[in-house]
């Protein structure tokens, strides 16, 4: 049976793929509600740590989730989905996926890092207008 | 430049996928000694939230994971690590991924999860022996 295994917040983790390219759209938290409404709807809720808030992707800039298919990790405190995502991107900075930015491997001291995979596919100031 | 923005905890959250198949392997966490040895190394390091301890992936399995390209998201509170997995998997039940288990969705109340991807690739307490 499902029986996450939240952590002291009452969070677990999401990591979102994109159901055609397989590429990972972003990691996220679901409280228990959050998972609940995503496991009801087929649409991606999630649990903002900054706003501390429940939120349905896509209410503030229309570019929301259907989800394909979940699953859990083996301990329960991780959740994959795979989904359709709506729109043009799924990340605030106006960019498909969050993860546009590589780390350099095998150096050490400070690093650098290096767009890739990077374009704007919409522009953040008039999707989410003045809320940012 | 690479920022980590650590939690209460001193972690961020890691994403293993398989660098051929693109498969979700497993979601962990890495301190900043974690993230540093990975970086350094270019072999993936883990910090147990469970142990409390700092761990070389395959430091007993013998199925360590080479990064063959590492990614930080938008917030850099979460990385991506697309590895090549030693040995037969990653997950500690003896499966290649530990996200085995799928969610059915639009429904309401108790979930029963469905194996999906679940055969064993080897035996953990062959692979683990006595200490688990």
């Amino acid at each position: 049976m499902l029986a996450p295994k939240f952590d002291a917040d009452g969070l677990v983790t999401c990591v979102a793929t994109d159901a055609t390219s397989g590429d990972l759209l972003m990691v996220a938290h679901m409280n228990a509600e959050a998972l609940k409404r995503t496991v009801e709807t087929g649409e991606a809720w999630y649990f903002s740590r900054s706003r501390k808030a429940l939120w349905r992707k896509g209410e503030s800039s229309g570019h929301g989730q259907r989800v394909v298919e979940m699953r859990v990790d083996c301990d329960q405190d991780a959740v994959w989905i795979k989904v359709e995502q709506q729109g043009p991107g799924a990340c605030h900075t106006g960019r498909r996926s969050c993860f546009y930015r590589v780390v350099p491997l095998r150096q050490q001291g400070a690093v650098a890092l290096q767009f890739r995979d990077a374009e704007k596919t919409f522009n953040p100031a008039d999707t989410y207008g003045n809320s940012g």
